[in-house]
């Protein structure tokens, strides 16, 4: 049935083409039109790549058309001309029988009146079409999975587009860009993204009731000034839910010179903030603070096996005053740092040296350092008892001793219980050796531990 | 008179001295006993070095004396070997005349009642000799402009030790530790370094008072479980303040776990939350959440010029989506993103692109990928007038015009209005380019407007 709803959902056009005209198309692959040509083909797109312009026979070495016909329909059109050009390039697409519309021009809603009667004659144009149409204002689609890149965003310039299962959706395009750049950092992979801009035809709500039945998408993060389909949006925000896909959001728009802004960004009236936060509630969406936070969150999430409901958290470090703060960060967000069992304590009696305190946190001290097993095995004792749903570890530097500190780590992870792993200072190879298994690392107290309240909130 | 203070304070002997003795001396560069020397000789100490083992003639290539006399009399004497022996350790050290004493050594008073007593009868000693007792129980002292380098902290394996004014005390040496990787790997070079630990002798009060006379110091970071003579505390942050340096300080043990830690690390009793908030308070010390956020308000303020009382920001962004967060999250930290002056609006008429609306937050567009200098432009506008206090850049990804883009921000800079720069995804080489003439780069919305705020409690 999901795969029923979501073939049958017009908008698949926009990330599942198999054919893509690009109106406006440049020779030059940074400018706009002739970006999305530059990145389909570095990236391995399989489909037909269509580049129209009058004025040219060949683009980027494919044969070019100077007008979009019957003949040379292509699914997915990406309309790259500038602002006053975008009517005459959607009357051709459309009636060479487009069914997905991605046009990346600004000026219009955002800008004024004129700009706002024109989109909305975009729309009704699509719509008398049967087509779909994505902006105008907007910075395109990504389908990393079938190497799908109508976009022209810089964010790709330097990027392998990695494969994986995190999507994003937002009116933000730019923000979109740095959500790629912050996923591919921190190791994780990208399954769509969708950019909506002006929205004069696709919502946020139907980016995300399509990221909900995607079978690719497991984890959804979102940037919204606006939500236009409240409705809408809920019922896409249940389904995702029931799939088992959080959502993790940014709204922005909280402050008055924020409405103003966002007002500027997309045309969107933000409304007040109580409400947006009801909805959201209601929705099961986490709402974080930046994109780092999502990111933050979202590894921890993507991690295996990832945070559940933790609440009474085993803090392990090398340094007692690291371990003072994760108490203090973690009473903050509502995580509590309870004291060990009588039977605990007698465990860690056998594995601590004498000097070390018998008491949550633990703080193995510098002994670890002629010692890496010893931390090894006290994690391995508090990955096998029931009293903490989660193990906190928090390392510093010891570049020295890196690969026994990864090993007792991977070791106490094969029991199954959630890790969440701090160290400061990690060298490349630790964090990549770390990475490769599942691990993420952070390095940052209090945002971790206000990421990891935040995984509470999905269970 | 700052002068004349300093140097008649015995503990200059921890940090100025220009003989050291290192007592329980390893041949090992790895181990605790043998890193002193390793790292004295390798970051280029130029006074003498004296290690002191009974079992050897030699030591890393330097002379190795079997106890300390009279004749070999160093000023400092590092005590690194173990617990139980620390007490004749340090009898030898002062009879021997050393002014200047660093223990190392833990299982003191953060363990039984027994250290607690042999560390207070440590002290006594040291008070009767004259001489200045650090620790035990801590990793010691760095002076980076003289290269004394009395610690065996691995933080300094694959460090360079910058020179700087940034200086660090606390209780903790770990996070000590950390604060160096932290600070090294911004850009900022180091001043001081004094880790109290079990505090038997030398206190947090006087390690203040130290670098709020110390001239080579000209921001001070804190870390503090508990304060031990807090009227000597508050004279010391009094003169640290009329010396024009600030105290950024992170006070751990606020919660009831929190307090346990802090009380297994150091011994220390942390009282009520309210009691530190007030003292630090009355002090004029900033208190921060963690050594990032430390960091990040001490490269603000090492910035060139420093952001000075902030409150109202021009905000300049390629990202309308990443202006509507930046005044959300100022508004959230009290900071005001107020709308431009008609005069303004006339200036930015000239600058901007017609599509462009002209208000606070200034989204420039991606129209900046094709005229950097417009960025300039507005940027020189807006340096120049009087109704901001404080430049805000948001920047993203945009390698390939990223030369342009930093000539923007230098030459709105040589205005002398404080910029605060955000750029998403910036290159390693512009990082550089950027850090090279002063000006810190960020990378998260609002952990850097809290930092941002933070800089205004100073002023």
């Amino acid at each position: 049935m999901v795969g029923a709803v979501r073939s049958s959902h017009p908008i698949k056009y926009l990330l599942e083409a198999e054919s893509i005209a690009v109106v406006g198309a440049s020779a030059d692959p940074l400018k706009i039109g002739g970006r999305p040509i530059e990145y389909l083909r570095r990236f391995g797109f399989t489909g037909r790549i269509i580049p129209v312009n009058p004025q040219r026979r060949e683009i980027q070495s494919l044969p070019c058309i100077p007008r979009l016909t019957d003949e040379s329909a292509a699914e997915l059109a990406i309309i790259a001309t500038a602002a006053p050009d975008a009517l005459i390039s959607l009357t051709d697409c459309l009636a060479a029988g487009c069914k997905g519309i991605v046009i990346f021009s600004a000026g219009f809603a955002e800008f004024n009146p004129e700009g706002r009667a024109l989109q909305e004659r975009f729309a009704r144009m699509a719509d008398e079409a049967g087509a779909v149409l994505l902006g105008p204002n907007c910075l395109g689609t990504i389908n990393a999975h079938s190497r799908l890149v109508a976009t022209f965003t810089t964010a790709l310039e330097h990027s392998q587009l990695p494969v994986g299962g995190f999507s994003y959706f937002g009116q933000s395009g730019a923000l979109g860009a740095y959500w790629i750049e912050k996923v591919e950092a921190s190791g994780l992979g990208v399954a769509k993204w969708i950019t909506t801009g002006n929205e004069c035809h696709i919502s946020l709500a139907d980016a995300l009731l399509y990221l909900a039945q995607d079978p690719e998408t497991t984890l959804i993060g979102a940037y919204i000034e606006d939500i236009k389909q409240p409705e809408r949006f809920v019922e896409a925000a249940r389904i995702a839910r029931s799939a088992g896909k959080p959502v993790l959001a940014i709204k922005s728009g909280r402050s008055k010179p924020g409405k103003r802004a966002v007002s500027a960004h997309t045309g969107a009236v933000a409304g007040e903030d109580e409400w947006y936060e009801e909805i959201l509630k209601a929705c099961g969406i986490v709402r974080v603070d930046s994109l780092t936070e999502m990111v933050d969150v979202g590894r921890l999430l993507l991690s295996n096996p990832p945070p559940r409901a933790p609440s009474r958290l085993a803090v392990v470090t090398v340094s007692g005053g690291a371990g003072a703060l994760i108490c203090d960060a973690a009473s903050d967000v509502g995580l509590d740092v309870p004291d060990l069992s009588a039977d605990m304590r007698r465990r860690l009696d056998k594995l601590l040296p004498s000097f070390v305190l018998r008491q949550n946190p633990i703080d193995v001290t510098g002994a670890v350092v002629s010692n890496a097993p010893m931390l090894g095995d006290v994690l391995t004792a508090l990955a096998s008892c029931a009293e903490f749903d989660t193990i906190v570890i928090f390392l510093g530097l010891m570049s020295s001793i890196k690969d026994g500190l990864i090993e007792a780590v991977k070791g106490a992870r094969a029991l199954g219980k959630p890790l969440v792993l701090i160290w400061v200072g990690a060298s490349t190879e630790s964090l990549q050796a770390l990475r490769d298994c599942g691990i993420p690392v952070f390095a940052d107290i209090p945002t971790t531990l206000r990421a990891l309240a935040k995984t509470v909130v999905m269970s």
